[in-house]
């Protein structure tokens, strides 16, 4: 629509004991474990405040989702009909963008131990975000 | 690190009487108003699905944004020492997603009215997700 520009840079990585999507909780509740988040030097003072204890919001480019799925079964009701992504957390989307909620255990330096993290290793990391309770959470 | 794409492909745009980010409220409990997001024809059936009363979560591009900045003042403290963008919710940083949890007032077909959203108009879309209430709202 203009000259906007819509790439995004990474800012860290997921380092996760899950290496593959089939092996993944589906939900961080479902058996998530512990992950740190890399995040790369360019970017590590935007992590100043961040402490243990935190709730943050982790964006995450789920980079072995399909961007060409615009239709998928709800969870477990296979044999229901198809619903749109969008009415969905599915990782199949135009923009796989994943968005996940951790706590904070640990700070160091520019790296963050946190739990839990269905995401695979190697998972690059687009934003990082503090929680607002009132909104958050409405 | 590979040969992913990073490139966001908007799904659609904020349809709002927010015309500037100056008038619009830093964040959505604080008087926002509501709004109609239009989604594109080519990803529009990725909204099946989403009924009023749904919670969802608006991911957008907050195109007005400065990527260059990792540190800002605190909300109502500016007094304060500066602290990191990931620690905060501010507009600036180096992926400027912004994250909208809203409510559907009004479905009509691909568009959906919402509120309450501080996005701008002509913010662009960039997914819309269900709300899993025992993550999101942990």
């Amino acid at each position: 629509m203009n000259e906007t520009d819509y790439t995004i840079e990474p800012i860290g990585v997921i380092r996760s004991p899950l290496t593959s999507r089939k092996e993944a909780p589906r939900q961080a509740d479902e058996g998530a474990p512990e992950a740190w988040l890399e995040v790369f030097d360019a970017v590590a003072e935007g992590l100043d405040g961040i402490e243990v204890g935190d709730e943050i919001l982790v964006l995450t480019w789920l980079h072995h989702g399909r961007r060409d799925v615009l239709k998928v079964h709800p969870r477990s009701r296979v044999e229901a009909s198809l619903i749109g992504v969008f009415a969905t957390r599915s990782p199949d989307r135009p923009n796989p963008v994943g968005l996940h909620r951790v706590s904070v255990l640990e700070v160091a330096g520019q790296r963050l131990r946190v739990a839990a993290m269905e995401a695979v290793d190697g998972t690059p990391i687009v934003d990082i975000k503090a929680v607002l309770r009132n909104i958050d959470e409405r």
